[in-house]
């Protein structure tokens, strides 16, 4: 499909500057701009792309000043970032989705399914499993007994759910995905083998969560490990049992946080994060990728890096002065040099 | 089902104070009791909480004091974290476990099954597979040819265990563990393409092993890659090839275990740990979260942090020298400056 | 079957040394040498075991000197760890490889399947996929809509691979692998939840690429995520969206690549690295386990540690005086009092 750039300004609220009749049918990477396609400048770093991207249009920030001549037909919008988003997603949902139950599939007969559903091949729905409309469960996922889902997620191929996990609507799930496992407790017996504690409890997961590909969500000892509203979780994520993750929190790559912790609401963690067991973290805590905490983090909107994680224009100072430390001890040296000459 | 705090001290060997007949019929957390539960105080962080619990049953060590009169009924144990673990094991075994060979899953004609076996739609057993009795396969589990599991474990959905591997006793392993692929061997080849080294080794793991979910045991290039008894690994461990982790050890999430390293008995590992190739461990080594070893450790009981990780006191000690770092050369400025002045 | 020193020579180019008829049928590590088998000496680590190994054969290096007597029968070849690569691939490749369609798999009716090709059972190939000849797919693999794969290839148990994938010949790719699923990009929405950006690219794995278990490579937002030629990527590593791996590069277990991040060709990283988004590696780069790289690498051929990471060599230095700073402190604390005194 074919859309000229004033028909993708009007739908953006946005403003043409230059050809209005430019014609775009899909889109690509500024760098990367091929006539015909739709590309857009958020990140300044990429700025330089601009004025030899061969695009034939480009999303920029009302506020974007051109210092040589553009060739591409420009678009500005509030927010070059959102709009791309937007049309990202408008683009996406013109794909057909999967429809159907695949006969290959296992559904145990006491399993309720909403409407316009899709149950892929292999895929195993358990005893007393109830599941919303507008479904989409993908080939060789496992979804135990007594689980319930709301409407409209994605479930993709060979998530593994638990028995008792309740997730909301709208939340997406990427393959691979282990959501109910026990979690990690083990009872010190006597210097003999560590004596299991049985994990009761469950995964709560609510509504508009992503969990990238390869992510733990351990079940709760006793009552729920919970995933809060808007939550986002990048790939190989781990979380522990009885953890609580505050509303739209998102979390890069590789980060594990330790049982029993409390999350607060919108924080961004880094990748490769790790966070001690039994610690709570104020709403809005920002953590450098690669950041250990093992302390509650009472203070909102802390900027924390670092094992043990502190401040991180602090973190930053004392890291110039490590990498340093063989002249700042040579500087020792020299100083104790002279006071035993004197 | 209903039991007495009487009944439940008798079986725990414990002391009631308050009423014996305080009646429970499920568990809660501390933090959040409801009449009619059951919860315990064993972490000091939750002591708090006993004051306002509503469980009507707290379990707790011998030795609690309280500061405040407390409305639950107490049951005094000699370690209230053990007795819970009990509790929870009998609780968890009422519960009804699959039996039966599910229809649509694949069992090579030369495979043998033991008694009292489940296997689950969509998994497939190999050639010459041998499995003991009382064992749990769930769906969409992969168990390639010649593999040996014993008897009463517990295989999760979505397991993958690749030929030759051998499982002992009594072991538990969680969804989308990945057992026997292959190691990371490859050799320089004249500045080619890296050669690939056929790892024609296998993975042992021996009783009582529990696996989280998302762990890989790599096979071994010649020999076996082993996990001893009582081996309890957390959720996204990586174990490599020809590694050797001794009798009740206990790794949590996210650890790294390099090619070829040899892990002492009853050690205990934090997450994010790295441990790297070729290299011996003692026993009893503890190692805090997010620390490196490039080196032996010979020292049992060696208690170590950092990356590469040293002692641990003398680490906390260094830190927060680090986190001063600006100041101690500020300090280092203004002698100089003295020493100049004069 | 059985080998004799001198026909494993001459296969290998090589010199004997001592009993021309001694005669192996097995490989073992030298470490655990029986009579009847075949290890290697590369590592001079191992060394002290050649002069006590049991095994009949040893293949070292030309370069090899003895200092006491030796019992087995030596082969002198140019390189030992690549001699044994060659066995060991000769020695895997007599072993049967499955084949032929298994029942109960799912192909749909458009897709394209080579010759001499095996699909094991519950393994589910979607709509216009493109399979090349001798691949061997197992079971409960995904392949989405519209994938090609080239000749040659092995895709292990439950791997996972999203529409629109394109990946070369003489692939390895091992069990739980995720690929293609969608990157991490969301926008931020006025402080609502975060609005998701769809991602439309897709995943490109070029020739002689192999993956090891439980990796994730996710689709471009737009565009693709490369995998160059001969790449080697070991268990649990995590390639971000748009992001482009050169030629030849090896990364060990554990390592996070952010988004939109560019590799250079044969570069080595140790495991559990973090690269930060949007960042450039030159060719050759070598990077520490652990490490961290937040800035562009411009040098070829650095060997860089620490997080941020620097020149090895520098921070080798400086964290022998960490180790040392409240040593270090007590001294400028003796030099302060004797200032102090005069």
């Amino acid at each position: 499909m074919e859309f000229t750039a004033q028909q993708i300004a009007e739908l953006l609220n946005g403003k043409v500057e230059g050809n209005p009749n430019a014609v775009v049918s899909t889109f690509s990477k500024i760098e990367e701009g091929k006539p015909g396609s739709l590309c857009f400048l958020a990140n300044p770093k990429y700025t330089n792309y601009i004025y030899e991207t061969q695009a034939s249009v480009v999303l920029v920030n009302e506020d974007f000043e051109a210092q040589k001549p553009i060739k591409a037909t420009l678009i500005r919008v509030e927010d070059a970032y959102r709009a791309i988003a937007i049309l990202l997603d408008i683009y996406n949902k013109m794909t057909d989705k999967p429809k159907g139950i695949e006969k290959q599939s296992f559904v145990h007969k006491s399993a309720v399914l909403g409407k316009n559903i899709y149950v892929g091949a292999f895929a195993y729905i358990g005893k007393d499993v109830k599941i919303g409309n507008n479904v989409q469960i993908y080939p060789q996922v496992y979804i135990g007994n007594n689980v319930t889902i709301g409407d409209n997620c994605i479930i993709y191929p060979g998530v593994k759910i638990y028995y008792n996990t309740k997730i909301g609507n709208n939340c997406i799930i990427h393959s691979g995905t282990v959501i109910g496992a026990d979690g990690f407790g083990f009872a010190p017996n006597d210097g003999e083998a560590f004596l299991k504690i049985a994990q009761i409890g469950n995964v709560v997961i609510e509504d508009n969560v992503e969990l990238g590909a390869l992510v733990t969500v351990d079940r709760a000892t006793m009552g729920s490990t919970i995933i809060r509203e808007g939550v986002k979780l990048d790939n190989h994520n781990h979380v522990a049992h009885n953890v609580e993750i505050g509303k739209n929190t998102v979390i890069a790559a590789q980060t594990g946080i330790a049982g029993t912790s409390k999350i607060g609401q919108n924080c961004m963690f880094g990748g490769q994060v790790g966070i001690g067991p039994h610690i709570t973290i104020a709403n809005g805590t920002k953590l450098s990728s690669k950041s250990g905490l093992s302390n509650n983090v009472l203070k909102e909107d802390s900027l924390l890096m670092g094992a043990p994680a502190f401040d991180i224009r602090a973190y930053h100072r004392a890291y110039i002065h490590f990498k340093n430390l063989d002249d700042i001890v040579k500087r020792i040296d020299s100083i104790e040099n002279k006071l035993n000459e004197k």
